[in-house]
């Protein structure tokens, strides 16, 4: 926001990147998501927030206003990350990898992720964080099927997303709709499935 | 409940099948179904419900509870109704007509399934109810494959769930959790793909 002269001795600007309002930021969505994780969307208020994170309530109702920015913030943070899709040398490993990562974090305890899905119901800038997230993972995962075409495992032409959403729709839907109890066996299931599908021509147009 | 004597003249009883009790259900359960299509669950109260159905709140109250024992009833009473599957003659068209059938349900107006699937993140027993409905649905599906795998179209021993749960899971994965645009071609699409991958053995042990 602001920019800095080297040889100056004042303080760090708020804004400056790792500065007070970073660090501000970092503990306060710290605190959502542990807020989130123990007690769901119904115990997040943003007196709550502030007050695990040990800011003034009304730093936390200027920044963010309300608990929607929040979740929004919370979602939009977990996407600056430099995450980046496995890479095991085939499109069966590469999509099998994924879905066990998935599958790991709509499982974890504390169940946060699961709470930050559930809060999309609730919350509009919560659910178009959370698609905005999910939009730029699967986007992000495109290089998995790049490598397969480059590899001959796919035909060019392959549609990127819907072979992704293919092989991680029935993770999602058997625990986040389904509520099945966890097969071990799902994310390589899954993975071969719409790797069988993909690799005799499912996901190429005509 | 009770039986009846049929030589008897008096009124008939109140838990008597399409009557009185039924009758009440009937009307409550259909306020329900429209107060949660036009306002969602926030606008869902017993007295709300009592009010838009015509009876008082003390029968809304003994016989369902609360708010999450009204959802759960009418997610029951979906689930008590002589549906079955589409019935094509080709595993890729039963797939496809039960995809549409669940397109169509996810995006009507008012969004009553979807506003159901909200409500099951917010109540257990929807949640439970939820569960219930759908596993019978899936359950009453069993017959398609077992149509295609007389028919030859499958391997014998295919496993049933697992090919459904893959072939709708992009549907539900799109429209709930993704909230993309509706895709005309994506049930068709699913089902093609589940059908490719079945027919290859992708659903069969070993």
């Amino acid at each position: 926001m602001t920019t800095t002269d080297p040889s100056s001795t004042t303080p760090p600007p708020d804004r400056r990147p790792g500065g007070r309002t970073a660090r501000t930021r970092a503990k306060v969505l710290d605190a959502v998501i542990a807020q989130l994780g123990e007690h769901g969307f119904d115990g997040l208020t943003t007196d709550t927030v502030a007050a695990r994170a040990g800011v003034h309530r009304t730093t936390v109702y200027r920044r963010w206003g309300d608990v929607g920015g929040l979740l929004a913030d919370v979602l939009d943070a977990a996407g600056d990350d430099d995450w980046i899709p496995p890479d095991t040398g085939s499109l069966e490993g590469d999509l099998c990898g994924l879905n066990e990562e998935i599958q790991t974090a709509l499982t974890a305890q504390p169940p946060v992720m699961m709470a930050l899905i559930a809060s999309s119901f609730r919350s509009e800038p919560a659910a178009d964080a959370q698609q905005r997230l999910w939009e730029d993972r699967y986007t992000r995962c495109g290089i998995i099927i790049d490598r397969a075409v480059k590899r001959g495992e796919l035909p060019p032409g392959t549609n990127a997303r819907q072979l992704l959403v293919t092989a991680t729709a029935p993770v999602y839907h058997q625990l986040v709709l389904l509520r099945t109890p966890v097969d071990p066996e799902l994310p390589s299931r899954a993975a071969r499935t719409a790797a069988l599908a993909a690799s005799a021509g499912a996901f190429t147009e005509g």
